[in-house]
């Protein structure tokens, strides 16, 4: 059963946009009046990566009026492979002009509003206001429930999409849809009740996505858009559609309300180590005291010094040992030379632990800090003393010591 | 289980190639080889339209190294609403041009090929030849057939997709897949064993399309794609899945190979009304004399003779009656004025035939003058003999009477 329309209707089409938006005029459960709803409509895109480049290509193709778009990254190499919103010669530039560039070459007369700034507890209100529908592609937990619970304050609804490898799932969230059509009130928290810790799930940044997953994900995304601001077919909302490329199926997850959900009253920023880039984790901090990100205090060293150590190690002047912890496809793409892979996957069920030598030092490494941290943590809880990581992980070795290594 | 790689891996990636797929490199059943292959793979894509958007942007953002576009057609203002591989400002330009404008602003790495021509029996192994796989987002019946009956003949695996509507389809067709890896040999006559009659599966054209279905079809279809060139995941070979956007639902229809199919042994041309385009078929035949087309012989009419008729009728000075036989949305979007509908669905079970006067002239017009000969058609054999039908159809009209209404 539909639910009421989101959004009023603007006013009569131009002749031009009849002959424009002909396909969706001659569509039974769109027609002229779905058409202006869709013109009047204002949407809120969080994220213009992977997923958003399809919601927003087919958002702004479907003439929506007002598009947001939400993101404070720019444009990376390692993004074109699915990103399709941005050209290859967007590389450095932030990511909503980007996005915007393209929305307008697809239709200029969508109203394109762009807020480049991450989402947090101080801003996401005033960001929100004033959008009927709210998009969330983020790829960040810290980002995903702060828009979420945003949702649930001002009762907008959300639809959401998330895809890692080669798996994907989309949902509509809504904490106070329209009474009498039978669609439960749930929220993103009424499904996945608490953040994952910090390292539990992979980001597509360590475990890789195919891409056109995104677009099968991101295009059902912008179909779910366009059902709840014109007002047909059934919302995927009190379900998750689950997609599974590698064997070609969806399925679908029936959920509802949790009554033991947290119940929010008010925004807050999560753990950092969900939003903080990797990069930022490997600050020292206090020998033995536990920080808030899960760390555990320890010296860390910086590229140029593990540089240093390593030279050293080969003029025989140490027995250093160098530990990867990242994954065995991370390690085959791009590793530091003389590192031995020992994934933190691993380490945390003890598997590998009785081919270290206590006695030699011990370097590890990650990505960005993040695993390598919690390594260390695991290592110190078995009795190893000389141990230290990477600041910034292998990234920062790129940068600062081989920047002829492909960054990822 | 995976079928083999279709394709032999190119050389090894640079460190620039590394970064830039990085997020394929990651992916267990994927990695470096399965990118490599990727990168020598050639792949034929029927269709610059909505499904080919797609198809072409997450092909091309993934690294294929060639990607031929097969299109004969340019780009139209009705198109922009799901074809998002064309900017707005490619509105007249040939299709296959603006698409690989797009694909060399995703990945310049990408070699393309454009065949700017519509593939026919005499063309179509020759533009075929030396692809490793082709992709159908072809929107006719006649070139479904003819590129289907192409890749049986040349043993090529062939994606394909259609959409109408809400509602979209996929497949993996292949006449001569692999042995002992478990997957029959399904053509796409085995599971659409004749082409429908002229006009009784309404196009996009007559019935819209929700434009961001095409992006989860065509995504889909980039997905299988990816799998038959690397050889990873379940292919979609002997089962067709469907997508309702409507109820946002996936099924899948398991297909066999039809013991009773036609046998393709050489290509040749469909019924030209399933490819010609409908302007063209209101040209006058004999009267009297039945065409290969469906239609029967009679007079036609231009529209400034119709619309001389219809002065006349202000005027008082005839009592014709025009029937416009498109379906009410079309109606709804664009109709000449004074027209009464009439769809030619409804005629065909003797709906309103007692609403009509026989001893007053009769005008049809359709869109493009196809339906509007089939219902004269109908007419004749309900004893109505004063009946013409409007040469090319209310686009005829448009082009020559009145320009300021919307196309579509």
């Amino acid at each position: 059963m539909p639910l009421p329309p989101l959004v009023e209707p603007a006013g009569p089409l131009t002749a031009a946009e009849r002959t424009r938006y002909s396909r969706h005029l001659l569509v039974p459960g769109i027609g002229e009046l779905g058409q202006r709803r869709l013109r009047n409509a204002r949407v809120l895109v969080v994220g213009a990566g992977g997923l958003g480049s399809p919601v927003l290509l087919y958002l702004a193709a479907a003439g929506v009026g007002t598009l947001g778009i939400a993101d404070d990254d720019v444009v990376d190499e390692s993004n074109l492979q699915r990103q399709v919103v941005h050209a290859s010669d967007a590389v450095g530039r932030a990511k909503v002009d980007s996005a915007a560039d393209a929305v307008r070459r697809t239709d200029p007369s969508v109203t394109v509003v762009t807020h480049h700034l991450r989402l947090d507890a101080s801003n996401a209100l005033q960001v929100l206001d004033g959008y009927d529908l709210v998009v969330d592609g983020t790829d960040t937990f810290a980002t995903r429930y702060l828009v979420a619970d945003a949702c649930t304050l001002t009762g907008t609804p959300l639809v959401w999409g998330s895809v890692l490898r080669f798996d994907g799932q989309v949902a509509v969230f809504w904490s106070d849809p329209p009474a009498g059509h039978g669609y439960p009130a749930v929220t993103y928290r009424d499904v996945f009740a608490h953040p994952p810790a910090p390292g539990e799930v992979p980001s597509c940044a360590e475990a890789g996505v195919l891409g056109a997953v995104c677009g099968a994900v991101g295009s059902a995304m912008a179909v779910e858009a366009l059902k709840l601001i014109v007002g047909f077919g059934d919302p995927l909302l009190g379900r998750v559609a689950t997609y599974d490329a590698l064997r070609a199926r969806w399925r679908e997850v029936p959920v509802r309300p949790d009554p033991h959900a947290h119940r929010v009253t008010a925004l807050s920023d999560l753990d950092a180590t969900c939003a903080v880039p990797p990069t930022d984790l490997g600050a020292p901090t206090p020998p033995g005291e536990a920080s808030e990100r899960g760390t555990v205090g320890s010296r860390t060293l910086t590229a140029p010094e593990l540089a240093a150590l390593l030279a050293a190690r080969a003029r025989g002047e140490s027995d250093l040992e160098l530990l990867d912890v990242r994954e065995a496809a991370e390690h085959e793409l791009v590793s530091i030379p003389g590192a031995r892979l020992l994934p933190l996957s691993a380490l945390r069920t003890g598997g590998g632990l009785t081919s270290l030598d206590p006695s030699r030092p011990l370097v590890l490494h990650c990505k960005g800090g993040q695993r390598s941290a919690q390594a260390l943590q695991v290592l110190h809880q078995h009795g190893f003393t000389d141990v230290r990581h990477l600041q910034g992980g292998i990234l920062a070795w790129i940068d600062q010591v081989d920047p002829s290594l492909p960054r990822y």
